[in-house]
């Protein structure tokens, strides 16, 4: 599934809080030496800690050990890295500037690459030189455990670009797909939303309880879709494959679809109403154990895939 | 995760195609004494077939051999059954007429069970003697690999019939959840419905390919969803649970949703935009290989999580 490329180009980790982080972890166990910058000193600081700890339990060990390199200032982290990968604040603004100065700073031929979850890159490098080597790569929290990245450009994007990003990310052990073009939320957040919609509906208007919409996911679709995804589940669902899936049961879906969810509004009463069905549900399961053994069990899941992969 | 108690009760499958023959394994790997009928003689031979070769690779044996009982009528297979497992024609004309047979023959205190996923049980037994003791209880299929169980009434069933229904799916080694009324598509298929509808917008638009789109899935989403739903995923998703995350991403939420994929229509050339674009991902995989590959895997999920459960 993802390649074990061994890599020791040199990276920059620009930004080292949670997202940050993660990624120092994805580039080290790759085997890349991995140059840190945070604004926040003491932000870096927490992150080479955390990354310690986080290297010491991972099941998916480097076959090259890489080299952490905390930088005290963007110049030196930039200095020698073939690739960038950003992952500041979630505001077009502030992108806009960090990314000024990246495009300044960073090596001639170097790409740079955003981990933003919802901005486009042609806002974000409105009128920049370096428009044709910027991406985005958004991982899912946190890359080091989940694989997936949405690799897009923006309109000034070299594909040149984009297809080195791809060569990258499966190097180190990624699994990037890439998007033709920017819509808000890539693919990841638009089929999550759509999803949550409809969980949150069911709860709110009283069908079942929390840990019921939770199990049909958690104990039916979810345990599918861990190794298939939409069309590969359709596709197995009728002895003709998906033509005759959805040939057969197109009119019940679209009847179905007709009656989905409208649009919900997280407003006070929705928070409180959701949070207690959670509350309720976790029953006082302590989050960070509860986020341990959520990492542990996928990386079981996506060991179990590597061993035995789809035919 | 899911109990193991040993079941010794006599239960009839009515109907036994894909559906109906699964619920035969779960029901003898559970020890019980399972009466088999359907109007044609073949199918019953068909799946008696299927279920000892199903047996024979369950990685999940029974502890106490059931016992498989073809039965030449309707009569002698609900005999002495205290469950009956409904898994017919879904329309609701025919299930009317099985439910009128099954409510005259079966035992007094039997409760009658519909697999269909669609239908409303009120309509099912609309007029019924025994309409107390009917339930729709809707596996994924298949039951005897993936877990949940829909279970709801008809507006004129005996609560006591639900939670009985609950108890016996607890009893033989489902996951059972309770719906309070009925819903078109109940849970699973609403959720399900919501996620392929989006991810077939994303590849009409041409935003990416199918498979990007079902990578984000199982190498993503999917990954979380095998192990928490919606819910459980949303209160890890922020060091102040899902009351943080909702409260911080509300708005963005919102914004998202209000862009989601309008309805489809599953007309001649979206099936075949559809189907080309899944053959081309599935690279000529053979449909039975994946199918056997995603159970086999589906169990092996399953084992993880009883292994190593949520905190």
């Amino acid at each position: 599934m993802t390649g074990r490329t061994q890599v020791r180009a040199r990276v920059a980790v620009i930004g080292t809080g949670v997202i940050g982080r993660s990624w120092m972890r994805v580039f080290t166990r790759a085997g890349c030496e991995t140059c840190v910058w945070d604004p926040n000193p003491e932000t870096i600081a927490a992150a080479v800690t955390w990354h310690d700890a986080e290297s010491a339990i991972d099941a998916r060990p480097a076959t090259v050990a890489g080299r952490l390199v905390p930088c005290r200032s963007l110049e030196d982290a930039l200095a020698g890295a073939s690739y960038v990968q950003e992952s500041g604040p979630e505001s077009v603004d502030i992108k806009r500037a960090i990314f000024s100065e990246l495009d300044r700073l960073a090596e001639p031929n170097a790409i740079v690459a955003s981990s933003t979850s919802a901005l486009d890159m042609t806002d974000i490098t409105a009128g920049l030189p370096g428009a044709r080597r910027c991406v985005v790569a958004h991982p899912v929290n946190p890359p080091h455990v989940v694989p997936i990245v949405e690799i897009l450009g923006g309109r000034a994007t070299d594909a040149a670009a984009v297809s080195a990003t791809v060569d990258i990310m499966r190097a180190v052990g990624q699994s990037p797909v890439v998007l033709n073009f920017y819509v808000p939320g890539f693919l990841l957040n638009r089929m999550q939303a759509a999803l949550v919609r409809e969980a949150i509906d069911l709860l709110t208007r009283g069908v079942a309880d929390a840990d019921a919409i939770d199990a049909v996911i958690r104990d039916g679709l979810g345990l599918r879709w861990a190794l298939m995804g939409p069309f590969g589940v359709a596709n197995t669902n009728a002895d003709g494959g998906v033509r005759e899936y959805f040939t057969r049961y197109g009119p019940s879906f679209e009847r179905l679809m007709n009656d989905l969810a409208p649009n919900v509004r997280f407003d006070a009463a929705l928070i409180d109403r959701v949070g207690s069905a959670t509350d309720a549900m976790e029953g006082g399961a302590d989050r960070e154990d509860t986020r341990r053994w959520r990492d542990r069990l996928v990386r079981r899941v996506i060991e179990l895939k590597r061993e035995d992969p789809h035919p």
